[in-house]
């Protein structure tokens, strides 16, 4: 069987750390073996690092980040409960989605896609509906490019509305700053700036948010994702509830490791550096920006030159160059592409691939 | 940091074989490219070469065994439905947990620990619920070495219950008959028989199963679980819903294809003959039986000898030898052990490995 490589610029997975690769050839453990659980600490200690918090209850959830949305979602919401929650794209619409399912009534903060959500109508809403149990905003909208802003929200800490925030798309590749802008529950993913495949969702609470947790009047619907018992297992107890992803945690554990050797702010200027090196380039090929605010360097969201045919283009990509971008979704669907420059692949010469490939097709 | 390697002789994970570590090492695609989708397919059909069934819902969940043991559960029950559960140990408890938050009333069918659950019990309990929606049964119960049988159940195709199987512990290590069992919704694990580190668990529904998703009068509890919208990328429509975890189905894909290669047969047999071997040995040396109905050759369930420290033995066998063993659960905490003998473990050499290190220990 043939195996293809790619260069993956997509809007994940991206291309993994080589360290990562080697990661997962460290034999299995059992994980309840010592040595794996020492893995596993190290995991939380680094997740700290990167979220840039001391919240204990730190752990990757055992899927991959939608697991890590759901498994925020049903530990905080219980049937009945407010949930204020800004849309600007696929991920904000997947938090109502989810949120309905928790039996929660959803109060809708929206933004055009492409447009980012104003902190401020966020705590406006907040205002109107004060007894919200949480108030949820996508940080890196991975459908349009776009940032939501979310320092301006730690106003929430003064109430009792708890921030959670989605770092799928930001986490490793611009600054996050969970303590600092009182976050209280946040997911992320594996497959993005943090160069390790797609399996895992990073998460961590806050201690209010573990006191939410706690204080439930009834468990959370889902078992497999409670983390009050989750937290028994990675927490002293080491009470078993279900059987680790064991060789998926090692290349977590490697790909944190990576980031935290290059430092975050290396780690955040290297995704800067080529985000914006391949937004200069594209308008002169005809590209035209589809983020009208806040862009993200690590995702770049264009509208095709006029007459450039979506799939062909793709195709000819993919199968000539073995470089993958995404295709645009919502209204950017067949008139737009979504360019990831994540983790290992957020490289100049990343760019400079992408570039030259894409100047011979356009030129054909 | 040093690597331990280990036997890996506990209840799960089992040592993956030498071809699934190397499938690791494949590049890593995007889960939409056409070339990992032709694995997505690959796994589907070997899938049910394993489960022995034509299911064209058959697919790998992303979580482990308890994600499927979820799924299942989710897709298939609406709160105030009846299910009949049997119950003779920890994940028969586990699934009792799983129904009630979906908000089903449970009918419990219990047999002790250590004995089988006969299958004209939950039968009976069928005749005095016939309106049950659901009638859940572990096949190899993990926490007691053993087997509750199945085929008697195929019965209830002639009612509206639906039959739903664990199978973690028996895929690929003894035989599993859905079609032929008339099983309506079956999950297992990645970490036992079939050789793969944990993180993934495959599911398969049947034609009725899927029809009873389709019809849900509301959308299941869990978005990330949910069959309706997954069905929509593993079938022809390849509708995004979650970035699907692209290395843990590589590794899924070569384990598959090792059981495949070496013949369904011939690894039922090597399980069994492993299991015989093991289980003819322990009582010489003073452990006896836990499991005193339809003992699992895959895993063995043992009283330790009269005088034998339960965690300073575990200990020795991992530290001085690189062995693990699992610890009893329930009536045999610190009584008793879980020997696994399941997947690339399942060989000669684990028992013989296992014995002289046993006789070492006891004899000192």
């Amino acid at each position: 069987m043939v195996h293809s490589d790619r260069l993956l610029l997509g809007p994940g997975p991206s291309n993994p750390y080589p360290e990562v690769m080697e990661a997962f050839q460290r034999p299995v453990l059992g994980h309840l073996d010592p040595e794996f659980l020492s893995v596993l600490d190290e995991i939380a200690d680094r997740l700290r690092l990167l979220f840039r918090t001391e919240n204990v209850l730190t752990l990757p959830i055992s899927g991959t980040g939608s697991a890590g949305m759901e498994a925020c979602f049903v530990n905080l919401l219980e049937p009945g409960d407010t949930a204020i929650i800004g849309v600007n794209g696929v991920f904000g619409e997947r938090m109502c989605e989810v949120a309905r399912r928790c039996g929660a009534a959803v109060v809708r903060v929206e933004a055009p896609w492409g447009r980012a959500i104003d902190p401020q109508q966020l705590l406006d809403a907040h205002r109107a509906h004060p007894g919200a149990r949480v108030l949820a905003v996508v940080h890196a909208e991975t459908s349009t490019g776009v940032e939501n802003e979310i320092a301006p929200l730690a106003a929430l800490q003064q109430t009792d509305t708890l921030l959670l925030v989605d770092t799928v798309t930001s986490l490793g590749g611009i600054p996050v700053d969970v303590d600092g802008w009182g976050i209280d529950a946040v997911y992320s993913g594996t497959q993005k700036c943090l160069g390790v495949p797609p399996g895992l969702s990073p998460v961590s609470f806050s201690p209010r948010a573990v006191e939410r947790v706690r204080g439930r009047s009834q468990p959370a619907q889902s078992w497999y994702l409670d983390l009050s018992l989750l937290a028994d297992y990675v927490g002293t107890a080491r009470r078993y509830h279900h059987t680790a992803p064991i060789s998926m945690l090692y290349a977590l554990h490697a790909g944190l490791g990576v980031v935290l050797d290059e430092g975050l702010e290396a780690a955040h200027a290297r995704h800067r550096d080529a985000g914006a090196r391949l937004q200069g380039a594209l308008p002169e090929l005809g590209f035209r920006p589809f983020a009208l605010d806040r862009p993200l360097p690590q995702l770049t969201s264009v509208w095709l030159p006029d007459g450039v045919d979506d799939a062909k283009m793709r195709a000819e990509l993919l199968v000539r160059f073995g470089i993958e971008v995404g295709g645009g979704l919502g209204e950017l669907a067949g008139k737009g592409w979504r360019i990831g420059l994540m983790g290992h692949s957020a490289r100049e010469r990343s760019v400079i691939t992408l570039l030259g490939a894409l100047g011979a097709l356009l030129q054909e």
